[in-house]
């Protein structure tokens, strides 16, 4: 069969958005592989697929593979994409849209502008949770480190253990270097992402992120939520901050502890095409 | 606009073909560049534009952009994907073509099972031309290095110059730390891509390249070319051989010296898609 797909990211981050609503497919790990090879296949860095919810209460399901075929749980990049796709092919007209995901349902806001809200839940800050070896949670902890000696991080789980580093200036950041230094640090049993921070102004920064297992990415939507959730609690930042990844531009807003995290950012199409699968 | 596209690979080197004759494009080194973007754009190694000639008696015209928007000499693995995609197009029912380059005329025949036979010109076998620093041309040269002592290579160029060493077997051959070492090498001025061998019969052969400023790649089709050429000046191969290389394999002919290398391998098309631009 011919199965129709769009191509769109978030902010550098790449899907293969399959509606399999109005097309009879079923997405296998091997076929997700396969599209996802960016030699032989159509190339992404995920491939997700929409399809009709188990629950009435929801407008859809949605599930997502990362290019070796496994499941990923959830993706803040993925959601936005996922919004913006299911308006476009016509499958809802509602800007206010309700995804079952693999971590449970997501409420999704799309703005006038296509830019798309996403609630990523409360942040974690005790240190058993995170996790993160420290006798007590407080706003920032010492790292003792080969490459830079002690440092002083925040450390905040968003679903993900993040470590947030503020540097003087992201461009010269030893990210290579440090990054997987403090990915692996003894701290953190579960390793770690790791955030490198520059605080611009106390409402924009600039924010590179290591990513626990992938290395360096282009724009880390969960790393964006820490670093600002960090930043507010030593006194920083604002509740609303424009983070720049590498990637684009993120709008972080975090009214305080309890409160979610809402994240703001763009979804992108860039081709629609179809494949002989 | 909306530019319509092939995506097509040969042997895992892939492609973005554009039929620049039945749709007014023009394709710039910096629109190329963002259509090979793999996670902005299209995505691919390079992007091929079919054009009409500028001699009445060839064809076809095609330019090849790196995915840094600078323009390629040539390249066997799109030289078949061009064949294959103008006959798909429509554009042509020939299946001998004629077609200019950057480096000149090229004539591609498309076999019945959508083959493809380049001509890939003879190699060249004198140290100066190559360039090799050696007292005189020879079938095998000894080449001292630190990482396997002194070996024995066969040195052959194809335009583009290139080592082969035979190696017991290519699944463990060094290529990742005695492939950068020869590359830059001494004794070639101008540097070189290296052939790792592995002879499996008198007409099969395995084979790794890790290519000069690129690296390992799944199918370099000059290095398939000057293996055959190196190995059967050492009398170890036949005028025919399969070379498999990590992307798929390719059927080689060289009937001795002066004779043009004849290469022969698939071109296949992964979809068609739609990008406005």
């Amino acid at each position: 069969m011919r199965l129709r797909f769009t191509k769109m990211h978030g902010l550098g981050n790449d899907f293969v958005m399959i509606d399999a609503i109005s097309q009879r497919v079923t997405i296998t790990p091997e076929r997700a592989r396969q599209l996802a090879d960016r030699h032989f296949g159509v190339g992404c860095d995920q491939v997700l697929v929409v399809e009709t919810p188990d629950s009435p209460d929801a407008d859809f399901k949605y599930r997502i593979f990362n290019h070796d075929g496994s499941e990923v749980e959830n993706c803040g990049n993925g959601a936005r994409c996922f919004a913006v796709f299911v308006r476009q092919r016509g499958l809802t007209a509602k800007s206010v849209i309700t995804v079952e995901t693999a971590v449970g349902r997501m409420v999704l806001h799309v703005q006038e502008d296509d830019q798309v809200t996403v609630d990523m839940g409360a942040p974690i800050l005790s240190p058993a949770d995170i996790p993160l070896a420290a006798p007590q949670q407080a706003t920032s902890y010492t790292l003792p480190t080969q490459g830079a000696g002690d440092i002083t991080i925040g450390a905040v789980s968003m679903g993900n253990p993040h470590a947030v580093y503020c540097v003087n200036d992201c461009k010269t950041a030893p990210v290579e270097t440090l990054g997987p230094e403090i990915e692996a640090h003894p701290h953190f049993p579960k390793k770690v992402n790791a955030g490198f921070m520059q605080v611009v102004s106390p409402s924009e920064i600039n924010l590179r992120v290591y990513e626990r297992g992938a290395g360096e990415t282009l724009a880390c939507g969960t790393g964006a939520c820490a670093a600002v959730v960090a930043g507010r609690l030593q006194g920083l930042l604002e509740n609303t901050v424009k983070v720049n990844l590498p990637g684009g531009s993120l709008s972080i807003t975090w009214e305080g502890v309890d409160s979610p995290v809402m994240m703001t950012g763009p979804a992108t199409t860039v081709f629609h095409g179809q494949v002989k699968i």
